[in-house]
């Protein structure tokens, strides 16, 4: 089996790749981050989940990634003629997972148990789980102050400068049980970390305690596959939170920053150069490039066989 | 002033009218029957007050009465897949009302407050309240036993026999600030009780302590509208409910069932036969005779003048 750690549209389309490149898609688990996680209009919303539950349904709205494909707004409009909060974009259809998993975490289930039912009922033919059912939320420190993820992301969209970042609750939050069991089972083939944004979507899985230890002393090859290209995020703040921390925005940042993690690292071919910098740099880390750039499901299909490939090889030196 | 108290669809049609038909809509309080209000995956629903605010900004629903005109449902298609109760319909911008209105309350606002800020933003001219604030939940003893009201109403469409029903909460229940205002206004010119089902929509209302008696001495005169024409409801279960409950299914027992209260009754002109019964049997009742029957915006403008213009004579008299 191949475990994937995923934030959001980034990870969910690799995770796609993945599940398609699998023999039986039932091998692969996504854990996803739940630090984007809040509460909205008394809702339990978790982009990240919705993200990747989304794609891996084929549901996804391939314009913006997040989303349904196909969705109408007519709740938002109504809400903000009843001068509700309509910065976050809830459409209509997508609504209906946050009701209904609200509903149900406040009969008692476990946001995990939620997950893989909603999961099912929407077609996904692989696994999916939360980094953990305990409530970790990122908040983001910058030069205006803390600020709640999503009003960072979202209502503020990413504008303030980030100093740095905190994942309340991370400390006293437990692995999720399918989390757990995938990094003990003796099956695990392989853990894919992401082209996720290192900072707002794999540092929070990183923060639950056990993780890093339980990945470092994982005996199936850990792989990171780079968000940065050529210097660039392909989607999203990465590259810009990368200078506002005073650090070089290049796959060779995400790699060090994984370094006590990975065997294995994928960059771009854009990025080719800085290959072997990285093998020298980081004793006993192997890099491949492939072409990390995922236009449509072709792309992430490679991009999956590509980076499995490597896993093997990995495994097998 | 006027005060009119009402259910759902006929009680706002007929509050509608009232509001076509004072010269200042500002003059019009509508209080709502919240007997029907329940919660439905984590929301709190309140139909008839919803009903009454649809209908008073000119936003209902035409063919149904209930719900919004022009509604959408890819919400509740959604919820379905999901596994969702899907048997109470939910349209996509009605939903908006029902989690504007729960995340408020769980924040602290009043059914009063909350109702009065929505109708204002929907550009209700007039002034609606629900009649307590305080929930009360009308329970339906049935031949199969105890059912919540919407289970009832929606969900088994009034099939079960009606035995009893029950108020629960009622006895805790004190009336909205406004409601009592309203009834202790020397400005108050007349209270009517709208062609609402007597047992389900003015029932409960009346069932609020303090309400039958302030009614009863209440200086203005208090007009009911008869919701059973020819031995019919208009609409919904009123004359099953009374042959099921063993009375005639007749204006005679409506005006009966409220005869502490009121000074004088409408009738539909098919039923004029019954006015002089009527009149010699509740003594010191005054009956009129209306078309009661609102197909439209004109009928339901010209009973609501016929029934001010009753108020007016009976308070002059």
């Amino acid at each position: 089996m191949i475990l994937a750690l995923a934030g959001g549209v980034g990870g969910a389309k690799l995770a796609a790749g993945l599940q398609a490149a699998l023999g039986a898609p039932d091998q692969l688990l996504t854990v996803v981050n739940t630090g984007d996680d809040f509460e909205h209009l008394g809702l339990s919303i978790c982009p990240d989940l919705d993200t990747v539950m989304y794609t891996l349904s084929g549901r996804a709205n391939p314009e913006t990634g997040w989303g349904l494909a196909g969705e109408s707004w007519h709740f938002l409009d109504a809400l903000a003629v009843l001068g509700g909060e309509s910065w976050f974009r809830l459409g209509d259809r997508d609504l209906a997972t946050h009701v209904e998993r609200t509903h149900r975490m406040r009969a008692g289930e476990s946001l995990s148990a939620v997950t893989a039912d909603l999961a099912a009922r929407l077609g996904v033919p692989s696994r999916i789980a939360p980094m953990s059912d305990d409530p970790v939320r990122t908040v983001v420190e910058t030069g205006e102050g803390a600020l709640p993820f999503q009003e960072y992301f979202v209502r503020r969209r990413c504008e303030p400068a980030v100093r740095d970042l905190r994942f309340e609750g991370a400390p006293a939050a437990r692995m999720s049980a399918a989390f757990e069991a995938a990094l003990a089972d003796p099956s695990l083939e392989g853990v894919i970390v992401c082209p996720s944004n290192p900072y707002l979507s794999v540092d929070p899985i990183l923060a639950v305690p056990g993780v890093r230890a339980k990945l470092a002393a994982c005996p199936a090859p850990v792989v990171g596959v780079s968000p940065i290209v050529g210097g660039r995020a392909i989607k999203g703040p990465a590259a810009k939170i990368m200078a506002e921390l005073g650090v070089e925005a290049s796959a060779r940042t995400v790699a060090a920053r994984y370094r006590d993690l990975l065997d294995g690292f994928v960059l771009d071919e854009t990025d080719r150069a800085l290959a072997p910098r990285i093998e020298s740099e980081l004793a006993g880390l192997r890099v491949r490039e492939e072409p990390t750039v995922m236009r449509g499901p072709d792309d992430r299909r490679r991009l999956a066989a590509g980076v499995l490939a490597f896993a093997r090889a990995l495994r097998e030196s």
